[in-house]
């Protein structure tokens, strides 16, 4: 039996079935226009999929206020990082409670509806500290919330349009209820979900494989939101991961999935929110690297270890793996971690993405003991056709 | 915290106090005098030391039904393996309910005395398939049940000399509230027990290496019960392990006892046993490997691991951390499991003990991918001097 969803109940994807999109789409094209950042979209998009089960939509003020003080909604639902919406006074002042607007992008397009319940003004520099741990603008999540509107509006949505995910990452993009039925097709009961946006090297392959011991299957779960310049694109890094699992793992032991999520870099708080959706993905484990979605130096680098510490027993199901940085130690003779390697900085194999890139472009030796042949053989074509 | 004693009490070592051990060997000397197996004086010793805490002594008739059949003993306590004490019909007709008997080995050697409260005959043919799945007179354990008196007394047990063990592994033979001590000096709440009756080449560290990311610490746990010819001694042991410690884990990680029980090869049964009283010790997790505790062919090689799930949640603080066998893979690269490693039984390398002894005799160079140069060292000593 997979874990529960969060909050008890079912699933609860706000996608809508798609025999009434259209009918949604066109009334929803005389309503006002709310303009989504970057990060408000994929939290639509993870509300349609059923991943931030049980949220109807985006949260009120008392919701907001309780997220961030005490990780908890108003309902007593765990909820770590609070999932907003927010426009302009302007725009704001163009809208009643009880009205539905259109939630858009920055092309106006569409993607769904809010019915609003709620206008309220919050306190950024308090969202700040108790979710980011700092109110400094040069952390890219605090950056975020700065920037946006300085009104947030509230209310359950209906997602008609799930952008270009399903088509792009077709055999990838699983929703919760896609990704719970291959579990139960394999027999799976503990799952462990380990979070990459980047090709596995043999250090992740090494942190993959400790999940392996640990449960009865592995779901390599990609990030698929926006790119930064420099970032190999997700089928790239699917055909690598791939070839990995083909030479590398044991048959029945993997499930390849993504996810629209961007990246808030949030740390502890962040890890939570991981394992808060990993649990409706019905994953059992959640792998929680040093410094899980760090930024700089804002974070220790055991925090969002500890976090999963200090929460009360039976916020959620899903349970922190927590592992420290991995690497090929030459005196081990073998991968090792910062908890079971006791040689030097000096005797650990360090390639920086950079020095990876250099070496793959210019058909320099990648040591095996940094990444598979097969792995690398990928990536080499693909800066191949990048680089000339 | 640790994990409690097993039955939510304190611990119950039943040695008695220093300063009545005298006189009660005194009082001993005029009681009928009852031989023990050296597997009912393991189990004494055990019982001496606290490890079957909340035992009081030798199991009657209700709870060794209750613990053959359902695992559980007349008051509740789960408890996976009956401990009884047994003697002839003869032994057994000179004593009376109410009765002391003082408790000996084959010299005659008084251990501790029993105070009799029932004498009962046993189906042994019924214990022998509860607890081994088998009634195979083959079956080691089998044949130690098979062997034993047709009479068994119980009651509780006072003890008052612990053998040559405290002297004879000075530093090593640590109670469980000795280890416990020696666990929350090192500020550990999580240990996990690594068993072991051998030297730990590179297989049997990657084991404790998987337990040690899990866990605050690890307890390396040497059976010290009586050697089968051919066995390492305890002290080359101890070396070796020590040289695998100190080169290859982390400072801080690793605590080293030993305990003086007789395997009885029970696999599952054993397995859960294991489990008992290493909570005793005050471990968290055991680490469970293929065929834990098994003989020859009667156990699965993952019924040790499935039983686990199998007993009533609840019965056990102590969690299993399942793994399969280890070895080293030249296609993987680096040690790898069942679990984990793709590859065929030829790409892994497999040095059975007798080639291992061989290589070491006659100077051979034993491939650094299955044991640490250090680790070979010490043995290589031993066999110098045990073959020459």
């Amino acid at each position: 039996m997979l874990v529960n969803p969060h909050g008890q109940g079912n699933l609860m994807p706000l996608l809508v079935s798609e025999d009434t999109r259209a009918e949604e789409l066109r009334r929803a094209e005389s309503f006002v226009k709310v303009l989504l950042s970057t990060r408000e979209l994929s939290d639509l998009l993870m509300l349609a999929m059923g991943a931030y089960t049980p949220l109807e939509g985006f949260m009120g003020e008392e919701d907001w206020r309780g997220c961030c003080s005490d990780m908890t909604t108003a309902d007593g639902i765990f909820w770590p990082i609070p999932i907003t919406l927010s426009t302009s006074e302007e725009i704001s002042s163009s809208i009643k409670i009880g009205d539905e607007v259109a939630l858009v992008n920055d092309s106006l397009k569409i993607f769904g509806t809010l019915k609003v319940e709620q206008k309220y003004n919050i306190d950024k520099n308090y969202e700040c500290l108790h979710i980011f741990r700092t109110a400094d603008a040069a952390h890219p999540g605090v950056a975020k919330i700065l920037e946006q509107g300085e009104i947030n509006l509230s209310g359950p949505v209906k997602v008609f349009d799930e952008d270009h995910y399903p088509e792009t990452y077709k055999g990838l993009y699983y929703k919760p209820n896609q990704t719970r039925a291959l579990f139960e097709e394999n027999g799976w009961s503990t799952v462990a979900a380990f979070q990459t946006r980047n090709p596995m090297h043999r250090s992740h392959e090494y942190l993959a494989k400790i999940a392996v011991e640990l449960c009865d299957g592995l779901l390599i779960h990609q990030v698929l939101g926006a790119l930064k310049p420099g970032d190999i694109p997700a089928d790239v890094r699917v055909e690598s991961i791939n070839s990995l699992v083909k030479n590398y793992f044991v048959q029945g032991t993997v499930v390849q999935a993504g996810y629209p999520i961007e990246m808030r870099y949030g740390g502890p708080r962040e890890a939570l929110l991981h394992a808060v959706f990993r649990q409706n993905f019905g994953c059992s484990h959640l792998v929680v690297g040093r410094d899980h979605a760090g930024a700089g130096k804002y974070y220790g680098p055991f925090d969002a270890h500890k976090i999963f510490d200090e929460i009360p027993s039976g916020s959620l199901e899903t349970k922190a793996i927590k592992i420290d940085i991995t690497f090929y130690c030459y005196k081990c003779h073998g991968m090792a971690t910062g908890r079971t390697c006791p040689h030097g900085e000096e005797d650990r194999l360090n390639v920086s993405g950079t020095r990876l890139r250099e070496m793959l472009a210019n058909n320099e030796v990648v040591p095996t003991e940094f990444s598979r042949p097969e792995v690398l053989e990928v990536l080499r074509k693909y800066y191949y056709n990048v680089d000339n």
